[in-house]
């Protein structure tokens, strides 16, 4: 099979950059002298998680992070066990995580809240739990000098094992330096939380933190156990233009077909929509405004210059074609890509990845992607 | 079944509402003489489009509208035969119509291209095929005067049985008599397009229009074969900002459960965020800016007044809690909803529906959706 004979739109995912993008966080983290806890949120594919295992230079990730109840189920049914699950857990969920557990499944669970402590503690199968710290992005969490931090660790007893915090506010980030300073915040203020509850007896074995720009950008992990980035396995625009990687290491695109031409205005239409791309905007956040994608050619290879897909309906895309490029005026029925603002949001439409390598147009694989709730 | 049982983030169908807002279409097109053809790229459900035939006063819809092959194939497949597949066919599309026709499907097409016409002429077993014009909107479709729409009928032959148009720019109307002059020229620029091509000699037995604001606020439908709008079935926050229906006519919310509270800053944390809710934010450029969606309560009623999904992270939803009800503090796993800015989007990232009636919590039924390509 060939990318010419998919079926549109569709989601293609480049092996050789996803194994470059894997191999520079292992390095990152033997660099960093910890361990990688991998959010499987964006991925959300047993087969992306096998070659992240595999990644050098260390021993690869020994657990995971997930961002739903469907992806804890799916991963553990596939033999990777050890999970934190990292949206804070309610009344519900945990007797689903229980279940989860029961059969085999080490999931962990997170909380930021003194009702729903005293609810782990008193579940007859209460699941290992972290205390959420907010390190500064103001989403959820505590903050570390918050007095119900020892509250919350006195109601969870033996249950708590760990904190952990995102910075997901390292989105807002325009430099390498503010990044670092970012990063410095998340570790300082993670570590802070776990002397406190050690000062206080408690045994703390897991010191998480990560997102992918203070994974790549963080100067220390000191105090720290594990970092659990994610998008950094396939990349995305918004990631190029804050300098997580490069826009030749984005490794996931839509798969489209040129639906309609509009010659006199230099714009095509497209078959990849607001379903396909998502309404993700953010990179018009940034001081390179790409719309809801960059149009690139079939093979992946940046040759339709600044082609942007300037407006989203459900299943259609306006692309305005580089002006520079009058000539072009593709027949309908050309093959192209559209690189993602924001990967994950592009992939969460796709149930499967057909899987190529670098510019060669075969099909080597297609991987199931775990979908839903 | 009860709704505090359901899994969160989940997607809730009050068929209460979807029944009025079908009876009240059934009556428009009525009122109209017109057929309707419904557009079931926003429902995607055969059990939705059951009780949309079932809808009187007239005979209910004959044939549908798809927005994808998946759609054509699951309808077809459910007995739905006679459809129009509304976006640019490609060559490669055309060979899966054409399987799918051969199966029994009635699927017919639309172009607005020379060589694409070319080329449906001369496959095999040609689908029945409809030329796009262009009322306003400047997506897809060719301008009625265009030479090219003589050119293009010649090169059809006898595939060519109508003309369509779709006035999209209709959303950008603001005022009852903005989308009543809209929806005028969407009639007047299709029969003029019609009208041209017989007298040219061709037989044109469908002349179809329709966005769901044009067909509740057109005025007259002469020449007119058949309106195709979709999301009238379910409506959303937008729709009901630019009047096609009230804010009680929403049918479709997500149910969502409280994850996270902020006391401090009247903020809570929601499991419903940019995947379950989409990140639409087509309200943003109306007179009242709803964010990702409002929220109510757990049986759809607007006890939590003007409470905003404020922002959207994948799996998170920030909801700043009306300022008017300090006192409002839910617990964690609370269940709430969340109304669509955009009811398409929301629903696409879900696999099915929880079907309640009115008020009440019990879930009826459940009901799958169609998704992907």
């Amino acid at each position: 099979m060939r990318l010419s004979d998919l079926p549109t739109p569709c989601l293609v995912l480049d092996r050789q950059v996803l194994q470059r993008n894997l191999a520079r966080m292992a390095h990152a983290v033997e660099a960093g002298g910890v361990a990688l806890r991998p959010h499987m949120k964006t991925a959300k594919s047993m087969d992306v998680l096998k070659l992240a295992m595999a990644a050098g230079p260390g021993s690869g990730p020994r657990g995971i992070t997930v961002s739903t109840l469907a992806e804890a189920e799916y991963f553990s049914g596939h033999g990777a066990m050890d999970m934190i699950y990292a949206v804070g857990i309610t009344p519900q969920k945990l007797d689903q995580v229980a279940k989860l557990n029961a059969a085999g499944a080490d999931i962990k669970v997170i909380t930021d809240d003194l009702a729903m402590a005293a609810r782990i503690a008193a579940h007859p199968n209460p699941p290992r739990t972290l205390i959420e710290i907010d390190c500064g992005e103001h989403r959820g969490g505590l903050q570390a000098e918050d007095t119900l931090l020892l509250d919350i660790a006195a109601k969870l007893g033996p249950a708590l094992i760990g904190v952990l915090t995102h910075a997901g506010h390292s989105y807002a980030g325009r430099s390498d330096a503010a990044i670092q300073e970012i990063a410095e915040a998340e570790r300082a203020t993670a570590v802070h939380a776990a002397e406190r509850l050690r000062a206080s007896g408690h045994e703390i074995t897991i010191v998480s933190i990560g997102s992918s720009p203070t994974a790549l950008h963080g100067r220390s992990f000191e105090g720290i156990t594990e970092i659990r980035p994610g998008v950094y396995m396939f990349g995305d625009l918004f990631q190029a233009e804050i300098g997580t990687h490069g826009r030749n290491d984005i490794a996931v695109s839509a798969l489209t077909s040129v639906v309609g031409t509009r010659p006199k205005e230099g714009k095509i239409l497209v078959d990849a929509g607001s379903i396909a791309l998502s309404k993700d905007r953010s990179t018009g956040d940034t001081a390179n405004d790409l719309g809801f994608g960059l149009v690139v050619d079939m093979q992946g290879q940046a040759s339709l210059g600044r082609s942007i897909v300037v407006k989203a309906y459900q299943e259609h895309g306006v692309v305005a074609l580089d002006p520079t490029m009058p000539g072009y005026q593709p027949p309908i029925g050309t093959k192209l890509r559209v690189l993602p603002n924001h990967v994950c949001l592009m992939a969460a439409a796709h149930d499967r990845y057909f899987v190529v390598d670098g510019n060669s147009e075969d099909v080597v694989a297609i991987w199931p992607r775990v979908g839903g709730w």
